[in-house]
């Protein structure tokens, strides 16, 4: 324990530069900074683009690490495929949230994928994307993707379009998404998906976060036939293991895909497959304990 | 990006104690500290205990945290637990380091095991564990165990015994473990392992790690029939998600295990069960491709 100071760095090392993300008031993570490449107020948040000496470019929002280009592909990769490989045939896709343009990049892996709706509240996080973070934001550039600028709950309240899958790629419940949590979003969501639609939600942490979890999931459960929660990894989210949560209109068998399918696919990527779609599923048992009743057991496979 | 100083701190808390850690002189993991509790020099490192605020103790050497009361559990069932429920009957067991006790309390929750010997170098590790952390140390006291203070790289050369499992429990290859992530060190446990013998290894992370893991892998290769790697999730190592490797001496269904063994075992765990104990045996792709032709891929399932 270095009784003498409180920084991430080493002894003599005293002027390097680190953004930090305390969480809980109790833990935090830190990165070393190279560059300060983007700074800017928008209506709803300050937005940071650095480049790090690690993790490069990260996008941080009031200061919370929305992403590294270390790790991003985990996050974007597990929100994308797991929906659009259990989905039979998943054409239109609707993005709420995902300024940085990495869940589209997924999405439009899949050819079967005719017609995105990306609906951003801020546009200065995907203009400073486009100018600072091309391999993530790349994608947006797609004819088969509609950006919209506004707000997720005014769309799905106000559009009459449907749509196959719904991905919620949403910040924390701080700030401006946190309506994103809330029980009406998600009926006016579960209306805009057809019959056999999936919607996954950005659920946060299954160790610090209970609390959030417990809530989004009984604000979810009048509009779904089927909640469950699948996990993974990430480096920059405080604790590693991250969850999304998966809610179908009717029955769906969401760990049991057809990894055929998978392979035929030839989509590309450095986390997501078959063995870790099913994978993500399994449940440590204190999570299955925390969410008893509330998420839907995934039957053993 | 908080310009103005680099503690892992709010603004007008500047005295707050926190501990951290840097690894790879790029990411930093601090928790906040309520109290120290134990500081001492053994002859092989400097070893600490704090009180944190919000994951419970936590054992340190050489300023490197070891384990903390919140998610300990985690990596001690998931080094345990694994190959005793995939060995057919496991009765005797060696603990390579884990002076902590936690590996020993849950390799004791096996009726079928009779004999565990664990060699621990440290003395001063055990000794602080056993006063400031009983949670953890507490199962070190039961009669089927025998702690051996020593050098657990002479133990495996000089012993004569056999065992049917040996947990390597050891700390990164810097300092007092790195003679336990050696070619010789494997080959001399593997000739303490009995025809069906299981050895698991910690092995880093697969984030940051990889050559660490190239280096164990081709070490053990010689000496065993399979190598796998196994993934599981800690808040209190860099990165969050971590590994095992899982080498046998013959064929081994290391993922498919008898499920009903393990609800017959009413064994109470936090995190381990069956269906995370298969899940653990999925790669992500990346991780595939590090090691490809370095560890045996597991069928699907």
């Amino acid at each position: 324990m270095n009784q003498s100071g409180n920084q991430c760095s080493r002894q003599g090392d005293k002027q390097t530069q680190w953004i930090r993300e305390v969480h809980k008031e109790t833990v935090c993570l830190g990165f070393k900074v190279e560059k300060l490449l983007f700074s800017g107020q928008s209506p709803f948040q300050k937005i940071e683009i650095i480049k790090t000496a690690g993790h490069g470019k990260m996008l941080l929002n009031d200061g919370i690490v929305m992403l590294s280009e270390k790790d991003e592909f985990i996050y974007h990769e597990m929100i994308a495929h797991v929906p659009l490989f259990v989905h039979p045939a998943p054409r239109r896709v609707l993005i709420i949230g995902g300024g940085d343009g990495g869940t589209a990049r997924e999405v439009l892996k899949h050819e079967t994928v005719e017609r995105v709706v990306m609906v951003e509240i801020d546009q200065m996080v995907v203009d400073a994307c486009r100018e600072h973070i091309p391999s993530v934001s790349g994608a947006l550039e797609d004819p088969r993707l509609e950006l919209v600028f506004g707000d997720g709950v005014e769309y799905v309240k106000n559009s009459d379009e449907t749509f196959d899958v719904a991905l919620i790629d949403s910040t924390d419940p701080i700030g401006p998404a946190t309506p994103l949590f809330d029980s009406v979003f998600y009926k006016n969501t579960a209306d805009r998906l057809a019959e056999d639609g999936i919607m996954i939600t950005q659920s946060e942490s299954p160790f610090y976060d209970t609390e959030i979890q417990l809530s989004m999931f009984k604000n979810q459960r009048p509009h779904f036939k089927k909640l469950h929660i699948y996990l993974f990894s990430t480096l920059t989210y405080p604790g590693g293991l991250w969850s999304f949560g998966f809610a179908s209109k009717k029955q769906c068998p969401a760990r049991d895909l057809d990894e055929k399918r998978v392979h035929a696919s030839r989509i590309k990527t450095r986390y997501y497959n078959a063995q870790i779609h099913r994978a993500a599923f399994a449940l440590p048992e204190f999570t299955r304990e925390n969410l008893a009743g509330i998420v839907d057991p995934v039957p053993a496979g």
